[in-house]
């Protein structure tokens, strides 16, 4: 047997409090919780199965798999019909309460049997009240994405000496890939939703980077098969062409986000310009991401140093472009705050987030920069410091 | 500007009209379509947006990213309350028609949304409808599987030479991944559903095969991380222990389904006696998979083969054991038909599963085989063809 909780005591009790500090906010009584994201957030492991806390600040965990979890207010369940009947044993009657549900994750056939055999008075979606407890980074959670951050830069300086003259970019990536894998990186990409799909690194040369994606990332690429339209597309690296390198941070559990440009010979002033412009950005923008400051203004500011710098055309993409200059990261790449020009989100302390003004250059590729920042009281403090400058290969 | 459709028009045609046919047969006049692997079935391509598919076989295309897609009956929409007006443009009333979704996939957000922004009469679930016709594969599709049968075969017959002495499982697995990936594996491992995790392999060695884990994959393992915990778990690989290989199959966007067992040294009789009858298991069940039988029974057989070796403490797991000895493969790692004591799958020509009979033995590891049947009218074709015998490494 071993402990269903791998947090500490004071650690695990923090996450439930702000939980239930979050629904007491917004007038909900309990909620029901089963995305793998929020449970490994809620107990520092994965498993299936649901937990239930309420606004009290109570909580339940209700396990289907692995059969070896033991803790206090563990119980097995084989279904979730049993889950309303072991609450009514701990004094919580769903029947008289409004349950929040992970409505943005969850799907409906799922959600229809847990309302069927909880019987709440009323749902609601708690999508954003675990979006917005998530966002606050703890020190434990920091320390884990510092980890993740100092090995997947270990990694970024390695990269330029996995090159290997005629290499096409997914040869290129194999190799990038295999020294992260090494380096004891887990390879996991967790992104909320179901929509979104990359696989280890999205490595651009060239002018693949200008080919559009259906993902919402921040870059493009054709990819090597339809099935996975993103990223590498099989062309060789050739002279006068970046590469640029935005490979997965999880080593943790909490993954840091990273990008770094690389050159094969000389490239063009216009790419060499605004790969400066994204090193200024990411300094500019960093600096003022303050608690208080509006994400949209982050972004706003971002948008008009490319302006100023005459290269909005290319910025955040060239043909397709993206709609967000940065993204919350942690347990997953697309975590709150959100930096893009209709963003709500407001910085706070513990703030993690990733900041990737880039651009694509006709004839160049991809250039520019990303790292994550955590946000501190009075600094932000940049988790992934590979060199910022265009290396060669 | 690129064709939306990678299908040719016949194989298109003749995917529309087996979901139209299977709608006319639910009562349903027309499916709002979206997850991933489904728009891949329908169209050759992942794209981001919606197909709407009526019952008398008309599809219409609507298309978010990315943005450079053309072809007849598309149209690029920026929100899904678009889609009405257009349907209504091409004659297409939502408003008096039972519309189906994917509810087993669709999150309740995106479906109230998608609810009210066509106002169909009644909704209700066609996640049996896809999951029935795609199970059934075209000569196209199972010529895809069969690239990725023989490309995969590539792969696993090199896994000896892969291995160094001192090895860590999770080390081995590295140049596993490297070996796949550099032949062509695009890694994505489409599993439906977003509980079940796992990154690009299996690979278990000696005990760790014992330990449980959240997911329902036939095999455990604990993982090196709790925030993904099975497979590999970074143990050295030992003498007198079992290695076994269950990697990534996805070379064409469908993927096949493959299980090798290797041996560092001499391993128990017990082990030797279960690999074999994990063969024999493969041999009779395959045979016996002809249209029309029940995957009920075919699950039974296997079963019963276990019991008679008087293996059953060991089948499909020791400490926790799986309750599935087979799966329908494709585009998605979890089609149907399952082969489970509970299953009212019917074994259907076209059909294209993995078989998995495996032990867990104490003190050994994990032995057995899998590989990847196509149904034929008349016999059963095996697209897996590596090795089936325990291999030293």
């Amino acid at each position: 047997m071993e402990q269903l909780n791998l947090l500490t005591g004071d650690e695990q009790r923090r996450r439930i409090a702000s939980v239930a500090d979050a629904l007491r906010q917004h007038n909900i009584q309990a909620a029901l919780i089963c995305d793998n994201a929020n449970l490994y957030y809620l107990t520092g492991r994965v498993f299936s199965g649901y937990i239930a806390v309420t606004a009290d600040g109570d909580a339940l965990w209700f396990v289907r798999r692995p059969n070896h979890l033991e803790g206090d207010a563990i119980h097995y369940i084989r279904k979730p019909e049993q889950i309303s009947e072991l609450c009514a044993a701990e004094g919580i009657n769903p029947a008289g309460m409004t349950v929040g549900f992970e409505l943005s994750t969850l799907n409906v056939s799922d959600f229809r049997r847990l309302v069927k055999a909880l019987g709440p008075a009323a749902t609601t979606d708690i999508t954003p009240v675990m979006r917005q407890a998530r966002s606050v980074k703890s020190p434990v959670e920091t320390k884990l994405l510092r980890i993740s951050g100092v090995k997947q830069e270990e990694c970024y300086r390695r990269v330029p000496s996995l090159y290997r003259p005629g290499m096409t970019d997914i040869q290129f990536q194999i190799e990038i890939e295999r020294a992260l894998r090494l380096n004891g990186c887990l390879g996991q990409f967790r992104i909320s939703g179901s929509s979104m799909e990359l696989f280890m690194a999205n490595i651009l040369s060239g002018d693949n980077a200008d080919n559009p994606t259906p993902y919402d990332f921040a870059m493009g690429g054709a990819g090597i098969d339809p099935s996975l339209p993103i990223g590498a597309n099989g062309s060789v690296i050739t002279p006068g062409h970046t590469v640029m390198v935005d490979a997965n941070g999880n080593f943790t559990g909490y993954m840091t986000d990273m990008t770094r440009t690389f050159r094969l010979g000389d490239i063009s002033a216009v790419a060499e310009l605004a790969h400066r412009c994204s090193i200024d950005i990411c300094e500019a923008v960093s600096s003022a991401a303050r608690p208080g400051v509006k994400a949209s203004e982050l972004y706003e500011l971002a948008a008009s140093m490319a302006r100023d710098a005459s290269l909005e055309d290319y910025f955040m993409g060239h043909h397709q472009k993206a709609g967000f200059v940065g993204h919350g990261v942690g347990i997953e790449i697309n975590e709150a705050p959100v930096l893009a020009p209709r963003s709500k989100d407001i910085i706070a302390e513990g703030n993690v987030f990733a900041l990737e003004p880039k651009f694509v250059i006709p004839g160049s590729g991809a250039v520019g920069i990303e790292n994550t920042y955590v946000v501190l009281r009075d600094r932000t403090e940049c988790l992934t410091n590979a060199p910022v400058d265009i290396l060669p290969l």
